[in-house]
């Protein structure tokens, strides 16, 4: 059994609705079927939660955006007219908007939750009704019916240990379940969306609680590749990746979904498969638990911007007992995360992401760490960008650093940061951000020569 | 003015202290002498300071040693009676012996450094009366004399501010001024010896408070070397090194003298000049403030054994904030002082001295942050070598770590840790102990290639 998602862009039209039918026919093992609100349809589209969003504003706003309103209607309606659906369709989605909207006008909160996930939800039943007008044994299957029971904060799911047996049972029902991603229900009867990962979380809770043999995620992409195609051009496409992997990239701004949304499908260790709904065709790149390396030790580079260092001098620091926690702690009472401490004999750094160095903050942090201290200098150094070199091999090889240091003065990058000795699959660089384009390429040129075949 | 140090070997025997009058009375400008105790005069030979430390022992054991106490007066003997000084010497050294016994014989801690600085204490009087034999004018000045003010702690005495005025003062006496090393006067009016450097931070203490044009520093080697003659074959002698790069060596094992002594002249800015007795017409290695850089980037590579790596891994660990607070709380609570955290994202690494793991404490350790904070695994990474670049023209240089990783790769070494990032100046390697001889000559031939000319 097969648990497949639909990204927002594979369900935006009844064009899409049309390979996403073909898609799932295609395999008898596509059991469960997760679809996101309707996404851009065109650049410059806007995406069904967006306009679900403002209609919630509008709402708590006072006064319901009828205009609004009739944007979200069109989008649905649009898809049921062209897939000559039963009209009655869309009755039936404008009752339930205008249900949930008398039901939380009163919460601001709840009433964004719930006209958000609407896009998803209202989706899923357009979709079962497709399927079945093809013939085919089809059902809507809310979250609440599938058993995706989750904690109460609005906006902020967390999915409950119990909901994953509750989801088992779903693998008795008949023909195809389709399900709408992004939200939950808590036991207090409500409605709550997921932080983050939208209908990839949802699908991934879904395939660990049917405990699929795959989880196929489909999208607009081809595969993943080993390096952003905004950063390089063509770059190779990955046949398979690990989950670490994935998540080391994931961690400086490269995603084709976020990485936490892996969470369920990663601890039950069922292999995920990215696809592209525009060419089904195309094997895809899997992320598994384990691959074999084939002599390839880097796998992938990301790189990350808008990174700062605060650079602490301090004679005998490193004889001072305690220096380094009570640095900590002041990050820590102002609310900043770090993401790197490298320190010398007389001096540390902290790398952190500038944007929380903000509304007077960073002069309070510095000041607090002269004063309280007693430091003998501290500076900021501002547009630093972290170029991560990821891969499994990169534990037991020798050469893996002088390779990527050598890319890097090739690029004449003066490396700012050097990162290697905790994690076992990465390695991580700080460059200026001005020099972080150039030095990618570079990187990408010396682990992945164009002479070389594609890695599969 | 001058200040003039000479170390236990150059003042061993008589033969030496004939080269040590030669020294001083060849440059008008060294006013200041400082001398250690007796040293080794062959391999094998016992160092005057060790005989007063058993000598301490025997009589805090109830016994006075009397075949020690013998052996301690012959070193003296040998001298006086080799350069022809008046005999009656050996008797006031003696007389001084049997007086700190008896003031200090009821407490342990004041005796031992009673005894083990008379080591110097009476070798400066010696110095003085050879120098007055030859018709010069000398005088010994006692630390108390010249203002030499420190804390009480016995074995721990540390400099007061306000002995450099008192210090300053003895610009204004005639003649050469022998003044012994390793040990000042607390107000108390105790002996109180200093717990590092011994003679060369009296050295240093009197060229700060003399504000001295030169410290010079005399020991038994030409020069500083840019590699430690045990690890590499005749490495490259060092005419000039600053006070930061002598330090971040001196970090890992590279120490010539103990960088701490060096304080005083480097808050000063006062140049210290490392030469050797034995051959006084050798230029010697200048440390000073600030250099040429002359183009070369690294000036000098270090290393160090015994380390190891505490490896911590809890999945979103990065976004757990106050984590990495906690655990250095835990060492902290220990008592252990740590080197680098390099950390990744869902792991974090403490490198460490080895030695502060014992009794217990490591398995004490581990169970704590297991326990404490909730980690996901931990293990204990043993027998990790420190590899320390170091070079001022570093900061600014491309394509230094490059050159270091390609000859670690080269050297076969597998890089367990890189840490650049926050000193200016260095640049440091984690290696296993077994490769780190092999790897610190491939950094040194790729750093200072034979073709190229001696560093000046």
């Amino acid at each position: 059994m097969k648990v497949v998602k639909f990204g927002g862009s594979s369900v935006a039209s009844a064009e899409q609705y049309k390979k996403v039918a073909e898609i799932i026919l295609a395999d008898k093992e596509r059991k469960a079927v997760i679809v996101s609100a309707p996404g851009k349809r065109f650049d410059g589209d806007q995406k069904t939660t967006d306009l679900l969003i403002e209609l919630a504003e509008s709402i708590n706003n006072g006064k319901t955006d009828q205009a609004v309103m009739a944007k979200v209607l069109d989008r649905y309606n649009e898809i049921i007219s062209e897939l000559h659906l039963d009209s009655s369709l869309i009755q039936t989605i404008k009752g339930r908007l205008e249900e949930l909207i008398s039901l939380y006008k009163e919460d601001e909160e709840r009433l964004l939750d719930a006209l958000k996930s609407s896009g998803e939800d209202n989706n899923a039943k357009v979709m079962t009704a497709y399927l079945l007008s093809l013939g085919h044994q089809a059902s809507y299957i809310s979250p609440k019916e599938a058993g995706v029971i989750v904690t109460d904060e609005p906006g902020n799911a967390q999915i409950l240990p119990e909901a994953y047996e509750r989801i088992a049972e779903l693998r008795n029902r008949e023909g195809i379940l389709v399900i709408p991603g992004f939200f939950g229900y808590s036991y207090q009867g409500n409605i709550v969306t997921f932080p983050r990962g939208g209908s990839d979380i949802t699908g991934s809770i879904i395939a660990a609680g049917l405990n699929a043999v795959e989880y196929e995620n489909f999208t607009d992409v081809d595969s993943v590749y080993c390096v952003s195609p905004k950063m390089v051009k063509n770059p190779r496409e990955l046949k398979e990746i690990t989950y670490r992997e994935m998540r080391e990239l994931a961690y400086s701004g490269f995603s084709v979904f976020h990485d936490e949304a892996l969470q369920p499908v990663f601890q039950k260790g069922i292999p995920v498969r990215v696809k592209n709904t525009n060419r089904p065709e195309a094997e895809g790149t899997r992320i598994v638990l384990k691959r074999e390396l084939k002599g390839q030790t880097v796998i992938g580079i990301a790189s990350d911007n808008d990174f700062c260092s605060l650079n602490i001098t301090k004679y005998l620091m490193n004889r001072e007992l305690g220096f380094g926690r009570r640095l900590l702690t002041i990050l820590e009472d102002e609310g900043i995360s770090y993401e790197h401490t490298p320190s010398g004999i007389d001096n540390m750094s902290i790398i952190l992401r500038s944007h929380q160095l903000v509304n007077g903050k960073e002069e309070r942090v510095l000041q607090r760490i002269k004063e309280e201290l007693d430091v003998d200098d501290i500076n900021i150094e501002r547009k630093l960008a972290m170029i991560m070199v990821v891969g499994e091999g990169m534990k037991e090889a020798v050469g893996v650093a002088a390779k990527a240091a050598q890319a890097l003065a090739e690029s004449r990058s003066n490396i700012k940061m050097i990162n290697q000795g905790s994690s076992e699959v990465s390695m991580m660089f700080g460059v200026d951000e001005e020099s972080v384009t150039r030095a990618v390429n570079c990187l990408y040129n010396a682990y992945f020569p164009s002479t070389e075949k594609a890695i599969h």
